[in-house]
C-alpha cells in the first residue's frame, strides 16, 4: 500500500514516519511507498528497501501541487499539516490558506481522482475547536465554539470531512490531539510550551519556568500516543462512525502540581526544583481560556487509548532522549 | 442608513424588504439606500421617495460582483442568498460554491474595504446544521453535526462568522431559522413542503397529501416571525453574544396531529378533512433525521420571539392570503 503523510517534517509527522518505515505495514497490509510532503523537505530515512520513498517541499496551498500528490493514489493519507495557533491568528490570511484551503484542495483532489478511488483520509484537529464557556468535562456532544482561527479552521475542516465522507468521497477519520507532551527539543513561542517545558528541562539539567498557577488543569498526551492515534484512525473500521468523523482523543487531564509532583517522584527532588515560578498574566489568561478535562468516551469505544499515567509520559521522554543521545 | 439584502428575490427576503420600506427605519435610523440583490432581480417597491432602491440581478459566487456590492459600503447587510437543500444535495459544487464561496467572499469583501467598516451582517443559518441523533429538546450547547451538505455549509458559514466577528472584521449574527410555515404559493419538491401545504391547500378549497404520520414532531416559525428574526438580529447588543455568533430561532414544537386539529378549530371540518394521508416511505425516511424540539434559551434572552401558538400562525396566512387577492 501507498502512504501520503503531509506535514511530514513536524515533530508528529516524523514520528509516524518513523513508526511506519519501522512496522513496514499498516493494518497487516505491507507498505510499498511512503511519500513525505512538508513546507521544508522532511528528513527522514530508513525502512525495508522494499519501501519506495518520497520527500517532497511545498506549499500545501498551492492546488496544483495537491493535486499532483494526490494523483499517486495513495490508499492512506495522514493530513498534519498546519499553521500554528499563534501564526494563524497573527496572519489572518495564510491561517485560512494554509489550514483550510489546503484541506480543502486534498478534499476536491481525491473527489476529481474518481473511479473507485475513496482512501482513507486521516486528519489531525485539535481540542482547540471548543472554547469557553465549557462543560465539564466536554462530552463528544458539545459544540464547537473556537476562540482562535486555529481552532476556526480546524472545526471547517472537520465539518468538510464529515460532509465529503457523507458523500462517499473520502473515507475520513478526524482526530482531535489534546496538548503534546512532552515535545522534544527547544522551547517555542507557543503559550503551551511550558506544558513540556516543565518536564523537558528539568530532565536535561536546565531550569525551566512556569507562568500559571499549580492548580490550573490541562488535557494532555504523549508523541508516542499521537502516533498511536494517528495509526489506529488510519485502521480502524469507520462504518460505525456514521456521519460523526471526527473524535476528542483520550488524554490525561492533569495539573501543573501534579506534573511537577510526578516530576519530582520520576526524576528527584532537584529536578523538581528546577521549575521556577515565574507568573505571566498573559500567558494565564490565555490558558485560562483553555479547556480542562475531556469525557472521551466516543474515541474509547473506538478503540484508541490514553497514556497510563503521567509517570509514563516521563519516562517515555526519558527513554526518547537516551536512544537520541545514545 | 444604507441596507444590502442579499437574496432578496426569496420569500422571506421579499417580506424583509416590504418590511424594511414600510418601515422606513431600521433601529431608529432612517433608511436611505436599500440594495436588493439576487438570482434573479428582486421584484419589491414602493416606500417613500427618500429611499432609494436599486436592484441587482447577480451571482453571489462571483467575487468581484460581491465585492463591488460591498464597496457601496452599506451599514447593515442580511444574507439570505442560499441554494436550498435538496439542490445543495443534488449538485455538490454548485452548493459549496453558493452557501460557502459566497459567504466567504462577503466577508473578505468587509474586510478588504478596511479603515474602520464594520457593518452589522445577519446571516440566515438552519436549523440544518444539527442532525440525529439528537439530545431533545436541543439546547445552545449541542454540537453541529449536518446530515447534508446544505447543513454542513451553513455550519461552516457560522464558524467563519463567528471568527471574522471575533477578529472585529464584521458584527455578525447568525440566526438558525426553523421551518418556516405557511409558505405562501405551490407546493415545492422541498422533503418539508407538506407542512405548509397540510395548511395552505386547505385553506385555499385544495386538498393536500400529508405523506408522513400524525406524531410526526416539527420546529415551525411563520414568515412573520422570520422577518422579525432578521430586524431584531440586525439592531440588537451584539456585545453580549461574545464569541458565538449564531442562534438558534425560538419557534414552536408542534405535531402534524396538532396542526390539522388547530386547522380545524381555525378554519372549520371541511379544511381539516382536505387533509389527505398518503405515506410515502422516503419523505419519512427522510423527515425522521430532523429536529423536533429545541430549547432555545439563548435566543429569547436576547430579546428574540416566537409565534404565540399554531393558530396565529394559520390566521397570519389567512390575513395575508386576504391582503394579496383584495
Amino acid at each position: 500500500m501507498k502512504i501520503l503523510i503531509l506535514g511530514a517534517a513536524g515533530m508528529v509527522g516524523h514520528k509516524l514516519a518513523e513508526a511506519l518505515l519501522a512496522a513496514g505495514s499498516l493494518g497487516g497490509r505491507p507498505i510499498t511507498g511512503l511519500d513525505l510532503f512538508d513546507v521544508v523537505e522532511p528528513g527522514v530515512s530508513g525502512g525495508a528497501e522494499t519501501i519506495a520513498i518520497a520527500r517532497q517541499a511545498g506549499d500545501i496551498s498551492d492546488e496544483a501541487t495537491v493535486t499532483a500528490l494526490i494523483a499517486a493514489r495513495p490508499d492512506v493519507i495522514f493530513h498534519l499539516a498546519a499553521i500554528v495557533s499563534g501564526e494563524a491568528e497573527a496572519d489572518f490570511e495564510k491561517g485560512y490558506r494554509i489550514n483550510l484551503d489546503g484541506m480543502r484542495f486534498v478534499l476536491d483532489a481525491i473527489r476529481s481522482v474518481g473511479g473507485g478511488y475513496v482512501p482513507r483520509l486521516v486528519f489531525t484537529s485539535s481540542i482547540a475547536v471548543f472554547g469557553s464557556p465549557f462543560e465539564e468535562p466536554i462530552t463528544d456532544t458539545f459544540l464547537n465554539a473556537p476562540l482562535t482561527s486555529y481552532g476556526a479552521q480546524k472545526a471547517i475542516c472537520e465539518l468538510f470531512l464529515a460532509d465529503y465522507s457523507r458523500k462517499g468521497f473520502v473515507d475520513g477519520v478526524g482526530i482531535r490531539l489534546p496538548t503534546i507532551v512532552v515535545r522534544p527539543g527547544k522551547p517555542n513561542k507557543a503559550a503551551s510550551s511550558f506544558f513540556s517545558g516543565i518536564i523537558r528541562e528539568p530532565l536535561a539539567g536546565v531550569d525551566a519556568v512556569l507562568p500559571v498557577d499549580d492548580d490550573v488543569r490541562h488535557w494532555v498526551a504523549s508523541p508516542a500516543s499521537a502516533v498511536g492515534f494517528l495509526i489506529h484512525a488510519a485502521t480502524m473500521d469507520t462504518g460505525p462512525l456514521g456521519a460523526r468523523r471526527s473524535l476528542t482523543m483520550p488524554g490525561l487531564s492533569v495539573t501543573v502540581a501534579e506534573m511537577v509532583e510526578t516530576l519530582r517522584e520520576v526524576a528527584g527532588e532537584e529536578a523538581a526544583a528546577r521549575v521556577k515560578r515565574v507568573p505571566d498574566e498573559t500567558i494565564k489568561a490565555i490558558v485560562a481560556g483553555w479547556p480542562r478535562d475531556f469525557d472521551a468516551s466516543r474515541a474509547l469505544q473506538f478503540g484508541f487509548t490514553a497514556d497510563a499515567d503521567f509517570a509514563s509520559i516521563i519516562r517515555a521522554h526519558m527513554a526518547d532522549e537516551a536512544k537520541r543521545s545514545g
